[in-house]
């Protein structure tokens, strides 16, 4: 399956050349393509991911043997692994996408000039996207399947340790694909793990008109880094749930163990609590995180609500422990929750809990992040919860799409401007 | 004005982060600024700008004389000089924006899930734009209204050219936006024309959002070829004007040369006419171009249809000659059409004229371009004649905002999400 390696830079641009190409060829078929046509593809392939359940688990036994012999850690060796109910999962996912309502060709808006002009902006697909992921193989299915149904042609990079998962489900994918009459390069798979080929997708100015990095902070950094293509991504989740002095103190503690403890892995997991410094209630608050099993390490103020918080460094502040520890700073009201939060967040997701709505407001206006909350668990932050049927990634950049993405952030518009003969004077 | 010259990398990063610093947060503020604020501050620059015109004029004159000099050609002379009238114009622009709709605050959607969460969509400021242009002060004003107006702080960087006519109206721009109790970083110009400046703002990641430049193919190229901030730019406005079998005879001339050359070095000049194999009145069509004073050049077949035309190259196609130039192609029917725009165009705007109905939705639908046409001529690409108000500029990328950008372009969104203590199961 793998090209000899290593590849030349000039290799990697040939190849990704022509697969860009191709996938440009493929996208203006798809963008043209209507509803039932792809939702029939995704459904195709749920059905062929089922009828090869055998070949697709005895290729991911290849790769675990390979993380195996490597000396693969645990955790990640489960993102690697499928099964049955996992291959089912992924196969009802592409259903589930496939009867998601499809943005292309949507109205955003129409107006009428005083020349008689009508001027509308209708959805239309990015084009191409480029998908960078790791270990899951089944972001293969979901991210190609969400790309497909968006209109979208679709490159993907898999990790090299899933890739015989991958080509086996990308093999149903294209299969599904062109069961249903649309071409097979709308979702193409690099057929190489040599880096060089990564770096040829960054720089594909032209070709590639979106990078999605999905995987850990050192794939996104490097992505964002190298990147020459625009990048929909977040590097941090760095979220905090500020207790406001007028928080229900039942409302509070639920929330706050949910909001850090739920999944401690998961990217909209709370990292710091703020607690104002006037609310009533703080030490039983700390102690419920703390009964749950939370670490907790505060500032000076914190470490006197409950014995079990150790002194927080600077740097507690600025880290995503994405495991059961949680900082700890009592604040000044809105104001230093505002405050912290604009020095500290990287812009995901931030909660307030406060019965006093004027304080919500002023929260929910000035915290700067892709999502703010009120009352509510930093937990939901997440395609699904949000009702978007799926989510190709949360994004904390700020242009074009913030939050969780699903089909419509993987659209554009264009303008169509309709006339009767007009000639500007 | 200048800083000492030249100035080294690191000069030049330690000076645009401490303008970023303080246009960050100035637009901390801004996002909060309530409408009447923001207007109240461009009106009052406004008024300083008449306030001041006789010094405003002289720091012009003294650019004027530099310009002299250096044997600056005439055209560039007569995009850099002011006088009363057309100060009058920059002062009223200012004023048209200031009666802009507001963009920020508004409901971009709103959804209830079935756990009885509510989640909004918001539009907020994008946040620190940066704006790099040449010669026309005019610029300096406009685009810095439109980046405040939006909620946004802007940092600016003229050319050298331009220095004193810059400095004297950002003055009046910092002092009108001073006056309305909004801060004075909202709208920064960099103290410094030295090139290292720019290559500094380009690469300030986290500290600019977004970037735009207005100026000639080699700033903008520049700037896309340099840039790690997105850009948001159109390097090429290569438009097509197609007419079809179906099209009005009258109706078709009247259009393209209005498109060709009412004004040939606007960016929605067409520069291509496509004409259909079986519309009747191609030599008239043609006639009608060259006996109003354009070249015409041609493929073979075209070259039929008047002695005028000369032979066109392979690069004719790809030339945007923004000149009374204008390349001909016969094309089969929409299909070619279709495929010589896919081949040749710049993705800025493209028309058809027919008044056949399917052809029309075909062209309007298949063709990749920001803006697309039906029976208009391609002039009126401008977000003044798309009833905008005003533009930024016309974007030809595909992210984030696409064809004319005004203030709505230069604004992103939030989610805020509205619970009544949801924790997530």
């Amino acid at each position: 399956m793998d090209m000899p390696l290593p590849l030349t830079e000039q290799d990697a641009d040939a190849l990704i050349g022509d697969m860009g190409r191709r996938a440009r060829d493929a996208a203006r078929v798809l963008a043209g393509a209507p509803t039932a046509r792809k939702a029939e593809a995704l459904r195709g392939s749920a059905a062929l991911l089922r009828e090869r359940s055998a070949p697709i688990l005895s290729a991911n036994a290849a790769d675990m043997a390979r993380a195996d012999a490597s000396g693969m850690t645990a955790a990640m060796k489960d993102r690697l692994q499928l099964d049955e109910e996992r291959l089912e999962g992924v196969a009802s996912a592409l259903e589930a996408v496939a009867g998601l309502d499809d943005p292309v060709g949507g109205l955003v808006d129409e107006r009428t000039r005083p020349n008689g002009l009508v001027l509308r902006r209708v959805r239309v697909p990015l084009g191409v996207v480029g998908i960078i992921y790791e270990s899951r193989p089944n972001v293969t299915a979901d991210a190609g399947a969400l790309a497909l149904m968006a209109g979208n042609a679709a490159v993907l990079r898999g990790g090299s340790e899933a890739r015989a998962s991958n080509a086996a489900i990308h093999a149903a994918l294209a299969d599904g694909i062109e069961g249903a009459g649309l071409p097979r390069d709308a979702v193409q798979m690099i057929p190489t793990t040599d880096r060089a080929a990564v770096g040829a997708l960054l720089r594909a100015q032209g070709l590639v008109d979106i990078i999605v990095p999905r995987g850990g902070k050192g794939l996104v950094a490097r992505v964002q880094d190298e990147a020459r293509v625009p990048v929909l991504a977040h590097l941090d989740g760095i979220n905090h749930s500020f207790v406001h002095a007028s928080a229900d103190k039942s409302m509070a503690e639920a929330i706050v163990v949910n909001a850090k403890l739920r999944r401690t892995g998961v990217c909209g997991a709370t990292e710091t609590l703020l607690i104002d410094r006037t609310y009533p209630h703080g030490a039983a608050l700390v102690a419920a995180l703390a009964d749950a099993g939370c670490v907790l390490r505060g500032d000076a103020e914190a470490q006197v609500l409950d014995p079990r918080i150790t002194a927080a460094s600077d740097e507690d502040w600025d880290t995503e422990y994405l495991d059961a520890i949680c900082s700890v700073r009592i604040v000044g009201g809105v104001d230093g929750a505002i405050a912290h939060i604009a020095a500290h967040a990287s812009h995901h997701t931030d909660a307030i809990i406060a019965e006093d709505e004027a304080a919500a407001a002023r929260f929910l206006g000035e915290v700067d992040s892709a999502i703010v909350m009120w009352n509510a668990s930093t937990q939901f932050a997440d395609g699904g919860e949000f009702g978007l049927g799926a989510e190709i990634g949360i994004s904390t950049g700020r242009l074009h799409a913030r939050g969780p993405v699903a089909l419509e952030g993987l659209t554009t518009y264009k303008w169509q401007v309709l006339g009767t003969g007009q000639i500007r004077p």
